[in-house]
């Protein structure tokens, strides 16, 4: 039974070296959301296809001007920090935490203002072409359900989680969990009662263990987070090796990595998703390789914050698995493609170097295509979703862009990185979830 | 006698450092589209003159949720090159230029190919906030001369180039100037020609001297057009040691650096604009300085092709003159909002380096501030051109921004900053130039 029929040209990574164009796909979509057949106009079945969805009216023809992609993946949000957005990036990390950060979060335990800020943020992020975001919320369950409800109710796919922040020493007094037993039982409430949201609803969001980072946490917190991870079998997800001052500071305390410290408190799984990454030595990187734990690569956000470009080549290379992320609000943009062309702009110059005496790292350079490819089909894989691709048996999370220029001697190669490099939000016409339409320009 | 009165909240650069917050300031635009005074509500004459201006029906208000910015000067645009805008970035520079770049510009003599690129381009700078542009043309004068009707027509203020190219080492036969004399002729009869273009509009396109840049121009022809600018006292534009090949080349045919090459043929002056900079070397910006030549920053172009990441804060603090330069296509975006978030990125990976075992370079942070100042009054003194400021005096170019989110608590400082963060084409709602409005959303 199909809900759904889009026909429209469009397009999907294969890998991270190449894309699929798919000229006059008709994309049948089920009942159930899930796409059933991707049939390109030489398939056999193609104009009995085509005649039977629109007799039954479940056609939508996407114009020529337009093209179909898979709806972005979020890896990184801190949906408090919305507020400041594009706010005091010209701080050091520690006014950027305790001037801004702390403060703004704090004032969640008001649920108005969260519910004011989160239907503005979700509505905000669909319309980017984003529809499935992990999020980071704050240590208020109840303002993080209610971001639960929002996305639910706007149409919108999330992980979120409650943030567990308990150092004395990095953290301040008035937004701290009260002690480590106080963090874990807040968290394990969390999990039912966000479990119990939207039941049997596909977008029903997905509780995730979340440490805000290992500085933020005493040891005791780690541990029962990362209990609370195996025992509920949930997602992980958390900071690492962020900046040069975070890498050192796992060393001080503990003497190792930073990733070995998530490692060791069993929080580095195949289903975590570690922002940043910068600062992480080769042997660091193959313990999240082994691990299957993914990284969300944050560009503009690590340009601020970051002291150094992530190598997205060697990662993938590899096959660490490596997805995108906004990093809300350490990277002002709630648009992946802001971030996607940040992935390649910033590769380039780690490629080539930040003065004349300075030659770079050869072999840096990605290409619009990775970073597309980053954009779906990683960030699908990072949280183990069936999302990201437009393909048969993948969920129908799906984005329609206007291109507003004719370039009619183009390659469909061609005319695919202009839009990337030409979108933004007054260009994304329509945003589908579960094969629902959840956003119309 | 006044043509206009704007009130609003306004923001202006002092410098590099400093912004002016003009709340609910009263903008008197004369009749020939100056800025005649710019009143704040503490002014005595306020009342008098705000109540003047509505009884004159002159006034007009811009709403709580937008704000008034100078029009943007954009120092640099290959005009033909918009049709490729965001193609082909991930060439090197030889195959970008002879594989995409030259056959595209040799296309305009068509000249109905020219208005319809044209048209458009135009429409688009204006759309994202630019209201003054020095653009590189073709080798084609018809073609620049459709460039500079259209921008007339449309309001755009404009300085244009006949691009000139004769060297066969580094150009191709079927888009080529003939020979040095060529050059030279092509470009004078193109400067009578746009002169009498539109005579007595404070916006008819002034002629600019436009080697395209050393390595495609003969000895003879670098002579000509430095004589030229001379003679005609015109504003001169190329490019300067954009990227290592670039700056060794010079050393390799003169044996001396690339700057220094402008300079023997009379085009280093203070109404010369260089496009990139990157591998200049202290001596050579000493040069810059001491001839009073600007430089075009173009941030998202020198990722690409750069090979380095300009130090605008050690230029600025040297008072070398720099502005902001899009670079259509080298870099991929219209608008220098893209620009100035980017400058402002890269500014920091300059400061923190490309990677773990990188120190980057120490004090090379620049501000939002100082982005702002490079697009407005930077590019405004590049040019020597009144424009760039709110302030009785300046020309009445101006921007009209919308800021989408309400954030009560924020001071006027943090929503500047937050807006140039999150300002794209669809939240820019008027433009003026010379005092009239020249697009509406």
């Amino acid at each position: 039974m199909l809900k759904k029929v889009l026909v429209g040209n469009a397009y999907t990574a294969i890998d991270h070296h190449q894309i699929k164009f798919l000229p006059q796909a008709l994309i049948e979509i089920d009942s159930s959301g899930v796409i059933d057949r991707v049939l390109e106009p030489t398939a056999p079945d193609y104009q009995a296809a085509y005649q039977a969805a629109q007799q039954a009216h479940l056609l939508e023809k996407v114009p020529a001007d337009q093209v179909i992609f898979p709806g972005f993946v979020d890896l990184h949000v801190h949906a408090p920090q919305w507020p400041q957005a594009g706010l005091a990036l010209d701080k050091p990390l520690a006014a950027w935490l305790n001037d801004y950060t702390f403060p703004l979060e704090a004032k969640y335990q008001d649920l108005d203002f969260a519910r004011q800020v989160y239907h503005e943020l979700v509505h905000e992020l669909l319309a980017q072409g984003t529809t499935t975001v992990l999020f980071f919320g704050t240590i208020h369950p109840e303002a993080n359900l209610v971001l639960g409800e929002e996305s639910l109710h706007q149409g919108l796919r999330t992980l979120i989680g409650r943030v567990a922040m308990d150092n004395p020493d990095q953290t301040p007094a008035y937004y701290r969990d009260s002690s480590s037993q106080a963090a874990i039982v807040a968290t394990e409430t969390f999990i039912h009662q966000l479990n119990d949201l939207g039941k049997d609803n596909p977008l029903s969001p997905i509780p995730v263990i979340t440490p805000r980072f290992v500085p933020s946490c005493t040891d005791a917190t780690l541990a029962g987070l990362g209990r609370l991870a195996r025992k509920y079998d949930l997602p992980v997800q958390s900071h690492v090796s962020e900046s040069n001052w975070e890498h050192q500071y796992a060393i001080d305390r503990f003497g190792i990595h930073d990733a070995a410290v998530l490692d060791h408190f069993g929080l580095l799984t195949s289903r975590t998703v570690l922002a940043h990454a910068t600062q992480l030595t080769p042997e660091d990187q193959a313990l999240l390789r082994q691990r299957k734990t993914a990284i969300a690569h944050c560009p503009i956000s690590n340009a601020y914050f970051g002291n150094g470009v992530l190598p997205v080549n060697d990662l993938l290379a590899a096959k660490n698995r490596v997805g995108l992320g906004t990093d809300i609000s350490g990277g002002y943009s709630p648009s992946l493609y802001d971030n996607l062309r940040h992935a390649v702009a910033l590769s380039q110059v780690r490629n080539d170097g930040i003065s004349r005496d300075d030659e770079g790292i050869a072999n840096s350079r990605i290409s619009m295509v990775a970073s597309f490819y980053l954009a779906t089909v990683g960030g699908a894989e990072a949280l183990n979703l069936p999302v990201g691709r437009i393909q048969a048996g993948k969920i129908a999370d799906l984005q329609v862009v206007k291109d507003r220029f004719k370039r009619p001697t183009e390659t469909a190669q061609e005319r695919f990185e202009r839009i990337l490099y030409q979108t933004h939000r007054s260009e994304i016409m329509q945003v589908y979830t579960q094969g629902d339409q959840v956003y119309q320009a």
